[in-house]
This record gives structure tokens, sequence and C-alpha cells, in this order.
């Protein structure tokens, strides 16, 4: 089921290719968002409200290494999936936690990990009603949470951003592989926040990067006019760049696993009373406004706001590449 | 995270203990059955019917291997999941896939093992909502499904038979890896019809052998007093007794994955109805009691009813041994 052949292996597909071919494979069976795939959870209609469905996964030596803690390393789990409840402005349900894992593996590094997850469930109040456990060979160990959640209104999609829309962002970006890919707090209370308010458009969370999430909010016909000086850059983004010598800049818009909420405010909206409401009820999450969804020029998804050029950061993180 | 040394590793806890121990260290945050962990599906509830969820994975070299089709691991990774609904007498719901694999996966392997999820999801009226693709190193395939499905009236749990209940298992025991283990099919009309009857008492799948299994129905102060004469062993039990010398009873017990159901029905109801009843119903699903729950014999669980004598094979598959 291996192949040397890169042509015949998924590593031909990239994680986006490869998305839409299973899609296509699957035909009926995988309807089509809000329902299915390609938001950050799907929503399915129950008789009194909206549920959220969501899953996420950990692997030793992708996702963290010898230099995580174990109790870091489950409260990511979780809070990557409760990243993406509150991407839909939703409230976190139940959660189903499969372990696959070599039966070498220490009790005392289980035991943490279990203890992260734990805090992190008590924290959100989600109770963890099932799971799984599966053998794998000696040495390797992956964990998937699978995440149910509600919603008592409209969810707040991708979909649905329009031109005209400001582009807005919370916290900083950047530099998440020194502390904030496991440190980071999923934004729940400010995606319940959105969703009930009037004025948002669409919301999402940055998971691989700006640069590529971007790309799922904008409108048809649209680019992102981006002002790169307000880009919001994050300490440890600067501690990267540093060190690799690439622009600070190409760290915030790629680096990922920022989890931080992406989303547009309608062109109507009172901007100013906005960001004052956010202030009032989120004084210690930074607010920033990044640009506006703007006239298409060619293919490029985003432009600077300033100069009218093309920007070069439009990749972010791609799993299988 | 790995250990040499056996005492300090999950492999001495076995998977019970290791389940136990899990529990523990959640504390609250994992509620008791059938809000929580501990029979086939947790269940929730919702404002006018009762949710179910769950999850199972398959393994590249555990579950399945090179002699597995790749559309067969595909169907047997739902269907395992559909079991599970079935053994609460449950309506599947929707679906969500995780892919942990190596970026060397064959691309037509993975459309063959999508086909066998799509044309199981398509049979049983499940939508693929979402899910998530994470790399591993080249290699190595891990894939977890998780699945909500729906109660309209009180799901059939495991604990709840009594003293004097009978005990029924569909179809034949023993094995499965022959062939069963992935060409099976979820009893989901059987559990459904189960549980509107108002004479079964308990209810669940046999997945790790009905040694192992049979033990979760048992009440308090009872063994099972179980006839062997009528345990229906399958024709590949005997082809693997052949081959392996162990007796074909011992294969029928605990070589798992059978994905039959195992239940109980009221000492105080008619049996010859029942089973007329049964035969109208569900003529292509064999049926047959195999005994009943008795006095308990000291620690036994299992008891011969014609010798009255403790039974050898008290163990199923376990993993992680």
């Amino acid at each position: 089921m291996f192949t040397q052949n890169k042509e015949d292996s998924i590593r031909a597909l990239g994680e986006t290719g490869l998305i839409a071919q299973i899609r296509d494979w699957l035909g009926a069976v995988a309807p089509q968002s809000p329902v299915g795939m390609g938001d950050d959870c799907a929503v399915v209609d129950t008789p009194k409200s909206k549920q959220l469905l969501t899953t996420d996964s950990v692997s030793y030596g992708q996702h963290f290494d010898d230099n995580v803690s174990a109790r870091d390393a489950g409260a990511k789990l979780i809070k990557r999936n409760l990243s993406d409840i509150a991407a839909m402005g939703g409230q976190p349900g139940h959660a189903l936690l499969t372990l696959l894992t070599g039966a070498d593996l220490r009790i005392d590094w289980l035991r943490a990990f279990i203890e992260g997850i734990r805090q992190a469930c008590e924290q959100y109040q989600v109770p963890l009603v099932g799971g799984d456990i599966s053998s794998l060979p000696d040495g390797q160990f992956s964990s998937v949470l699978s995440l149910s959640g509600h919603l008592d209104y409209a969810p707040l999609l991708r979909s649905s951003a329009e031109a005209g829309d400001s582009i807005y962002i919370t916290g900083s970006l950047g530099g998440s592989i020194l502390h904030k890919h496991y440190s980071f707090e999923p934004r729940l209370a400010e995606g319940q926040w959105l969703a009930q308010s009037d004025v948002c458009s669409a919301l999402m969370d940055v998971t691989d990067g700006l640069a590529k999430d971007l790309r799922e909010l904008l409108p048809a016909h649209c680019a992102a006019h981006l002002n790169l000086d307000s880009i919001p850059v994050s300490e440890d983004a600067h501690r990267c760049a540093a060190t690799s010598g690439r622009p600070v800049l190409e760290h915030a818009f790629c680096d990922g696993e920022d989890y931080e909420l992406l989303f547009t405010v309608k062109k109507n909206a009172d901007l100013e009373a906005f960001e004052k409401n956010w202030g009032a009820r989120f004084p210690e999450t930074a607010l920033t406004r990044i640009g506006r969804m703007g006239k298409a020029m060619g293919e490029t998804p985003y432009v600077d706001a300033k100069t009218k050029e093309a920007l070069p950061w439009i990749k972010g993180f791609e799993h299988l590449s």
C-alpha cells in the first residue's frame, strides 16, 4: 500500500489536493458545508439547535516531540478541537478520545497526557464520554479527539464574507513553534460573542498560518488588501526571524498554529463602535484590523494595500508536503 | 516517553487495567455510563432524543494487513462503529474521518479505502461530514472514524441484565480472522428491533470474543450458566481449530471480532414467542439461546450448565497484552 514513486503517492497531491480528491471519491456521501466538510466544524441540525462536530489529532514526532511535556501535548489535543468550536461561534459539548499507542508507552507519561486533557475539560466544562484504545508498534503514539458542540443561533461560516468587509485578527501571529502551539487558549468566548453580534460576516481560526487560511474567507472576485504595517507580529516571530534569517512578516504569515480568530466585519458596520465594544468585553485579547476584502488583481489572493502589489507569502503550512 | 521496562509501560496494565486507570485519572471529567464510558456508545441527552457517540480505528499492521483489500479495510472501519450503534439499539447519524498517514501512501490504495467507506455510508445512510488529515512517517497508516447516532427510546445498556435472564447470541462465533472480521454486516435492524421490544434487558456486540465480552453483561452475584452444546460455532472456527490444534470452542469463545449481538431476555418473557417473532422478522439472522444468568459459583464468571463446573475460556482478545 506504500510506494517509492512520488507520482503514485498522496505526496503528489498535497493536503489540499488530497482533501478535494477524497471529497470527490466520497460523492454524495460527503455533503457540502455547512452540513459537511469545508469549515471548522460540521453543522448538523437537531430539533432545537444546531450541533457541531469536529475532530483533531496529535502524533508523536509530528505535532509534538520530547521537548513538549506530556501534559502540554494532551492539553493541545483538546484545545485544537475547542479552537474549531470557537471558530464557529459555538459552545463545546462532549469529547471522545482515541489512543493509538505502542505498549511500551510509559505509564507516567500517559498519566500526564491525560492530566492535560482533564484540566482543559474542567476549564471548558467538556465531559469526556468515551473513546477507543488500539495497539501500534512500540515507539509510536497518536491520539485523536472528537468533539461535539452546539449553537443556538446561526453558525459563523467561512464562506459568507463579502466585498468591502473588513478583515480582523485576534492576538498576534508567528513563531508559535517556540511556545504558543501548545500554550494557546482557544478563543471560545470571543467566538460566541462574534456569532451573537450582528456585524461579523465570516469566521475561522488560524491553524495553518494567515497566508494559507485567509484564502478560505475570500469572496469571489476579491483579493485581501492588507495593511502590512498593521499585521500583529508576535515577539516569538521576531525571535524566529533572528535565527532563520527570513523576513519577520514571513514568519507571521506562514508559521501557522496561531489558533487566533480570523474574521470579517460587514462593510456597513460601525467599526469604531465594534472595536470599542470588543475592548470593553475582551480587554486582554488584542484585536487588529489588518485590511479589507477588495478588488481582485489577477490571480493573487493578497495585495499590499499601500503599494497595490501582490504579496509573496501565499502559502502556509501544508501537511504531506 | 517510551520505555524498555515492562513495569513502567502501559503493557503492564493491559487494556482493561489501562481503561480503568484512565477513568481514574480523568476523575469527574469522565461521567459514568450511560452518559460516559462503559458501554458501546456514550448516550447524551438532547432536547428531543438521546444522542449516541462512538469511535473506532483501524491501523495497518494491527487491524489489517496486505491480505485485506483497501476497500474491505475502509468498510471495516465504519462497520465497527455501526456495530456499536447497533449494540445500543440506535440509528446511525453523522461520521467524522481522521487519516493519519505517511505521505508515501499509494493514491489508488487510498481511493479504494475511501470507496469502502463510501459504500457503507450509502448502504446505511450515513453522511460523512468532516474529519482531519495528519502526517505520519512513511510506511505508517491509521484511520479513526467517529460516529454519532440517535435513539427515540431508552438505550439498551450492558448493565441492566438480571438473575434468571436468558442469554442469546446472533449468528455464529469464532474464526473471524479468515473473513468475517471485515466481511460482517452490523446488526442495526436487529438492535433497533430489540430496543423497541419490551423483553430484551441488556445488549452489546461481541468484538473481543464471547469469553471477554459476556462478563460485561453479568449481573452482581451471578455467573453465566452456558449450554456448551448450543454455542453456535462457525465453520471458520472449525477450520481454525483444524490448523491450530486448539479446541473449536476455544476459538468460538476467544477469537473475537465476531460483531454479533449478545443480549439477555427477561426471565418472565415468553421465550418461544420471542424466538418465533425473531424468526419471522429476521429469517436470515440465526438466533441461539446459549444459557442464562444463574447463581454465582465462587469467582468463575462462566459455568457449564450441564456439569456445573467452571469454564476455562474466560479471556478474550486483550489489546496491549
